[in-house]
């Protein structure tokens, strides 16, 4: 009966695009679910996982938004 | 003041629907809220309820998305 | 697959009790099952219920933790 | 490393706005992370803020959806 | 900067175990984390995992406290 | 209306306390409630605040328990 929650900024991986992929999401669902069944036995059956999407404003980060934490972080280290 | 978070997939419950109706949320909120009122003592007002709609590609079960094990399970016991 | 969670303080419902009984706690995870299958037509077997007990001194309303915001409202309108 | 959770209501805080700004939202990133330091030593880089906006329909007080809730309010008051 | 929360029931996975061991938590940490590197390519200092152990007084399923649907099940399917 | 929720690692601040005190939560919650209604406008008795401690041993981050990612941390930059 285990609850995955996976919370992450809504935002593509690859240049140019602006949400998880279909396939991406299934690929969280999948090995979360089997993650929880090889180290604690439970049925893949019995968890429910649940992917929340948090607008990159909605984000926080060292006590800014996180893309303007972002921006900082490669200006320092650039 | 207790808090009752209500998480249940984006989708309607009739045919052709795609989305809770105000009224479905109205009933989750007065039943819940009554519920705490009537098990614990809770004043009505002491309680808040949050609904959130989570769309169907973002939640799993079974190791999948929930409309792919939906769609296998009845396969399964068709 | 909907997903219940209800946060309320860690006391007791009567007086000298310090805990919710397990009594109480079959009755939300009952109320709040049927809640989700009688408004949204969800069955009960697809239901998760959680419930957060949290201590007194972790609860904030008013600004103040609880037992001080109570003591105050009392002292107001007694 | 601590996570602090800011849910609110969808809408905003000027009559005919009808969203937080991004500037309150940056607020509330930059106050809750300054808290977390101050209070508890936690430096800015450690923690995360989430901010979840809930559409006013799907936030239930005193057993009724938000707005009619606050109509009720008012009208009692007025 | 993703954040995984892990809720499971608090008890053993071997006879006569009561607790999830470090290892198993470990485990889990580690999974989750590297889940996350491996589908979304979030380096594994930007993610936080928070695992809450839930007492099973305290979970429902099927409408009941889960120790009791276990049971019904059993003797169901026995 | 708003809810705070605040997540910690259940440890203290000063060397040798186990445990955030009740003047540390206090001002968690006074500051996080003062926030809302100085950003939003929102009444101090019209938010919540939920403080969750979480044991070290189930908190992840970097892959590894926060103990030991904190310990290669040290070490690393020694």
């Amino acid at each position: 009966m285990p609850i995955v929650t996976i919370q992450v900024t809504r935002e593509g991986t690859a240049p140019g695009t602006a949400l998880l992929t279909a396939e991406e999401k299934a690929a969280l669902i999948k090995g979360s679910s089997e993650l929880l069944r090889d180290v604690l036995g439970k049925p893949l059956d019995s968890t429910f996982v649940v992917i929340e999407e948090v607008d990159t404003g909605n984000w926080g980060w060292g006590g800014l938004p996180v893309q303007e934490f972002r921006r900082r972080r490669v200006s320092q280290t650039g």
